[in-house]
């Protein structure tokens, strides 16, 4: 019944079509949008908008702000030559390729960046915020879907709101939010959260009903996808990640049910989380973005007590099976703005663990997480810095070769920086695990060789540390090699050097 | 009298000389000693323990923990090779090179971050804390002198606590430091402090009077030394960055109060300290790590409302002004211990700007403020991420230029990254200032060349862009040349490539 979607009468003038919505975008307009990864994004007033501006065959570009990456949409719009600037984290093929021709300006940002950005003034204000609800309160507030992201930023600052009501996503999501807005820097009470599961604010986005100019029905669910499933080499990370814990429990250093749990998108993350089914750990806690499928195994083994993100990233099965058992999780997950999910203060204060995936990591301990061979955007930095930065203790995993070993990942140098060597205390590969905390560069250089590299790579490795550190220095580095790993891939097709002696 | 200083008379049996306190310190010890830049660092101890170790002749090796960089005894210490583990800061001369040769195990830290790996095992703890006081109350507690740095959780961790109470310290300084402890990760309260000025602790180190094993009573003023004095390019930065701010006031984009400033240690911080001075700014405040001169002629100027600091930081002359008048300036000052002054959550909640300075910055805004060429340590990272990452605007400043023009401080790449562009909003060199906010990295670098590079490298960098942006990417590079100019600097001694059509 609408009138339970729709809880104020009068708002029943505004329903238009997508087809209407869009002309309310305008050309040089900034757009902010629901949506964190595919979870609650905006489903037909973008595409409406790209088959309005293909009909009209005018000039048109917008800026595209979103929580994350988004689904079909950014492809859309990106072929559709569109967007002027895009931020704050995409993860499309057209969108990826549109950023790496130059043609769509992106800002790469940390995600917890991005509304403090928009209060300070520093980037494009929005003119049109496109949020997805599964209501609209009485006073016309808004009741968003499967994510937050940056819907309730948008929203508050956006001069007009258009709201896509979606029927297809379960009204018991109400109640799932927990909306704070810390208010103006410098203006500012301390964020009272002090632990994962604390509910410290609204669940609905609250703002001016006269803001909100048009609503369209929609009747879509999330679009989902399976997961890679774990692999021979993920679970072997996954082990190796699960182990160093139980040891760090074990010495002491960590409590039993350890410390909140953050982890990135992906098969590794899933992986490290499934091996936390095996484990006997109990009552643990995740302060997160995402929540993937493992963390829904895991409150249904009753492994995890509860569950702070800002997204739901369910596989297609896992959805149905959530969706319909909303009243089940209600107690052990909460869904907030990823400026609280990613809060450097939080992050702090709760001591959390950080499991992300780089690229490519040097001997050195600095990773690369965004740019193949230093150039071209894969996805972008997303909350990995927010976690990495400010959490008691912060690991990063990759295989330690890509394509069929033609890649080593662990390297010299890395072709582009974003997380320093400072802000990473574990690295993993499917190898071994190298343990940096408290290690000067050069110890760091032998634990990340022995430990984390492939062995074919190992002598290689060996050798430019050798060379480098006999030039000296406190990050010794052969600055006419330490590229030359990249360049040799880029004129060879492998990072294999014949002339060194194995 | 020495009862006001040492106020409970138990204390008196306690009283050592240098000479016996050091041997206290074994082979193998982990000490944390206070001192933040020169400012109340201990002041005897360590050279009677270099003494002592020089006559024994035995194998001798500490780990040495301290605020930030301390006077004259880290270069002892390093020339006399008993340092095993330095952290998490330093700036000495003779301790660089022992770095630089690897036999020093520098851990370059971000200053927050020391107190944090303490509580959570991931450094060594401390075994004996050296802490400058000017006083011991009577519960045994000490009073700390010019600086805070990490001297309360080293007196926290510490087993044993030696004091030097240095006479010579005004005990005036007694009311001036405000110390709050966090208390354990995951355990936390919001930390209550909402402005610059406020008092949220202890004015004294609370700790077990039974782990003071002895107090060395001293006499000596803090090491002090002259301020290099603006030139012309440190003052055409600190002119940039001035009307660059009275331009976002004028904008709407920040108070006319501005936000809580934080600069870096060095020439340029003080010169854009003047150059307020000049402006007709009032009602400033600081948060920031040391109180340099310019802070206080600003206080005396009506200009600076209060000042939140870790350390005093001062010229012979100022020292001598400011220790007689410590009444004057009691309710504009406060000293914090330096996981308060760089706590990220603080920084973000106040809305910083920060002022921090770089040896180079890439054309995409990366910035290396540690690596000459890529390896050799200068100083270290320092608090300049803590700031950079969480302030509400982050300005870094550079000469374009250094070494008479052979080095270009704009690069293509840089050589090591510390600060990545995501941290960094605005780049002033003498020539200009590139607001990069809200821009991709192709338009940051047509910034960053036009407004910040030498005349002498705007053609080689515009050609390297020009290259590289033909290879397509989001971030352009000719990986085989993106650190040329820092292997021809090695080999020709310029980076001038006179190849490069004018
Ligand atoms: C780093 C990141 C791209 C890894 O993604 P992933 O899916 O786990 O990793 P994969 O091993 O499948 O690698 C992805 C691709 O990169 C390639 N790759 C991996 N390592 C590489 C390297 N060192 N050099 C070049 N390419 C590499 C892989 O071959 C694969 O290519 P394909 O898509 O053509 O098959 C991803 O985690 C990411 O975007 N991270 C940054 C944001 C982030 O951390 N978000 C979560 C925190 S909140
Ligand atoms: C970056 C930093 C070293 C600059 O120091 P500074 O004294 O303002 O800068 P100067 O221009 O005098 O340069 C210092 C030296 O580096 C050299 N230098 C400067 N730029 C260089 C470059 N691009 N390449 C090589 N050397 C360079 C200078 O020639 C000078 O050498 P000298 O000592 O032999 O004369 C210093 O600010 C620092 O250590 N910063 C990191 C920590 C920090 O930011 N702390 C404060 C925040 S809380």
């Amino acid at each position: 019944m609408l009138s339970q979607r729709l809880r104020n009468d009068a708002l029943r003038q505004r329903i238009v079509s997508a087809e209407e919505a869009c002309t309310w975008i305008e050309d040089g307009m900034t757009v902010g949008i629901s949506g964190f990864t595919s979870a609650g994004d905006v489903k037909v007033v973008p595409s409406a908008l790209v088959e309005r501006v293909k009909k009209e065959g005018k000039p048109f570009k917008i800026n595209l702000y979103t929580g994350a990456s988004i689904s079909a949409a950014d492809g859309l719009m990106a072929e559709a030559g569109i967007i002027n600037c895009r931020l704050p984290y995409q993860s499309d093929r057209r969108m990826r390729k549109a950023i790496n021709r130059g043609e769509v300006h992106y800002l790469d940002q940390h995600l917890s960046h991005t509304a403090e950005m928009l209060r300070s003034g520093a980037i494009h204000t929005i003119d049109v915020a496109l949020i997805e609800a599964i209501a609209i309160t009485e006073e016309g507030h808004i009741i968003p879907s499967t994510s937050l992201g940056n819907s309730h930023i948008y929203a508050q600052q956006a001069q007009t709101i258009i709201v896509e009501l979606n029927l297809a996503q379960n009204l018991a999501l109400e109640g799932l939010h927990d909306i704070y807005d810390p208010g103006e820097q410098g203006h500012r009470l301390p964020i009272p959260l002090t632990s994962a599961g604390q509910r410290i604010g609204s669940t609905k986005i609250e703002i001016d009903i006269e803001k909100i100019k048009g609503i369209v029905i929609t009747n879509r669910p999330d679009f989902t996808s399976e997961m890679t499933p774990p692999d021979a080499e993920t679970e072997q990370m996954a082990e190796h990640l699960v182990q160093f814990l139980m040891e760090e429990v074990e010495q002491g250093h960590l409590p039993k049910h350890l410390e909140p749990l953050q982890s990135g998108v992906g098969s590794v993350a899933n992986a490290v989380f499934y091996g936390f089914l095996k484990s006997d750990l109990t009552d643990l806690e995740v302060y997160s973005e995402v929540l993937q499928d493992s963390v829904f195994e895991l409150i249904d083994a009753g492994k995890i007590k509860v569950a702070s993100g800002c997204a739901f990233t369910l596989s297609p099965a896992r959805y149905g099976q959530v969706m319909s058992n909303l009243d089940k999780y209600r107690d052990r997950i909460v869904l907030r703005p990823q400026e609280m999910s990613n809060n450097p203060g939080i992050i702090r204060r709760l001591g959390l663990i950080a499991i992300n995936t780089a690229l490519e990591v040097d001997i050195y301990g600095n990773v690369n997480s965004t740019h193949v061979m230093g150039t071209q955007m894969m996805n972008g930095i997303g909350g990995s810095g927010d976690f990495a930065r400010n959490s008691r203790l912060t690991f990063f995993c990759t295989k330690s070769y890509a394509k069929d070993g033609k890649i080593s990942s662990i390297v010299p140098m890395v072709s582009h920086v974003d997380h320093t060597e400072h802000d990473v205390d574990v690295v993993v590969t499917e190898q071994g695990l190298a343990d940096l905390r408290g290690l000067a560069p050069r110890q760091r250089a032998e634990q990340i060789i022995e430990h984390c590299a492939h062995p074919d790579y190992r002598p290689q490795l060996r050798a430019y540390l050798e060379e480098a550190s006999a030039l000296g220095g406190h990050t010794p580095h052969v600055l006419e090699k330490a590229l030359s790993w990249h360049v040799r891939f880029q004129q060879t097709g492998t990072m294999k050097d014949e002339t060194t002696v194995h």
